[in-house]
């Protein structure tokens, strides 16, 4: 007798994310499932984007991680809705346990929910949370090869957000050539250059996520 | 019927450790698996320590990524002894990807195998290779919080090195703290500040290395 244990999983995966889904539609929520390397600066830019949206749009946070609630705390203080996930020692968020902490959020005052997965390149992507889109972040200091060495997470992002572009000069990042790979790996990904420092493509990354709430329900205020 | 995978996955992969390190003790190797976030600095920290060992210890290196062979074409111009695997899909090394390529690398005309894991700073922790010491990059501008985020590698490795000391005051890195959290999850970890682009540190790293020889070996040279 032979399991495919690893098909079986994502299967059961997949279910669970369609009832996510289910959940964040009715409650009107565009749902973005952030991916990076640890370090990329996942947290640090949704204290900015909490910031930039503050009139706009209502964000909330869903935060993975292996151990400590030290990225919940720290986005609480910029008083955002935020729940911390710790997964032990799973190296990926998956749908089930998204599910086990919606009734932790009040998901009817939240127009966008962002959930920050574990820090890692390469197996967050191959299980979907749910979400409408994958966003991943890549920061100039781990090199402008990585979409072609890690290339599945490329592949599944709708945005790719290049950061810490503020550090640029001290690297020897192409950025070019960096987009270029994305572009090879993904032809359809739109990216923008970010730096949380200096506040550049902040403004660029909020309008495309205002511009994506609005292409699913139509209009920014709710019913 | 309930079937305890992981248990069975890692107890296979102890098994088939324990035969690698068989050989690579017959070759008189000393074995370490260097493991790292990605773009943590790991291909630039084998060229330099290539360069810097020239002479006194013969290095050769198994490189493990998901797609490419960028890294092994890399150190081969600097005419060390590079294996390439890729994993495909696989988050980690295993013992069983090592087994299957020991046969492509002259193990006997090597003193120190360096086998660079993929880049993730979760999975890689849990399989042993059969190597004799795990050793784990850290670069400034990941956080100095890592350690506790992610334990499980920093608990396994008996080296952290911090790279790319150079950029350090280009981040908020606070170095100090980076090292109480390293020591907090493990107490016997040694740690060397390290830059590729500098310098700095990589003597204190190799003469780690040949000490790590010496001790296994008993002497630099062979019977």
């Amino acid at each position: 007798m032979r399991i495919n244990v690893m098909a079986d999983i994502l299967q059961a995966n997949d279910r669970i994310a369609a009832l996510n889904r289910q959940v964040f539609d009715g409650n009107r929520n565009l749902v973005l499932n952030l991916m990076s390397s640890p370090g990329a600066g996942k947290t640090t830019l949704l204290e900015k984007t909490a910031e930039a949206l503050k009139g706009q749009l209502r964000l909330g946070v869903i935060v993975g991680d292996i151990e400590t609630t030290r990225d919940a705390d720290r986005l609480e203080s910029h008083s955002l809705p935020a729940v911390q996930l710790t997964t032990g020692s799973a190296c990926h968020l998956d749908a089930n346990m998204i599910a086990s902490v919606l009734g932790r959020i009040d998901l009817a005052s939240i127009d966008v929910l962002i959930i920050e997965n574990v820090g890692n390149l390469v197996c967050p992507a191959e299980f979907s949370l749910g979400e409408d889109l994958k966003v991943m972040v890549l920061s100039v200091t781990e090199g402008d090869e990585k979409p072609l060495k890690y290339p599945a997470m490329f592949r599944e992002s709708s945005l790719l957000l290049i950061n810490k572009i503020d550090l640029l000069k001290h690297t020897n990042f192409d950025l070019e050539e960096a987009k270029a790979n994305a572009r090879r790996i993904n032809g359809g990904i739109e990216i923008i250059d970010i730096s949380c420092i200096t506040g550049e493509g902040i403004c660029e990354w909020t309008t495309w996520l205002s511009s994506c709430h609005r292409e699913k329900f139509g209009s920014k205020s709710r019913a």
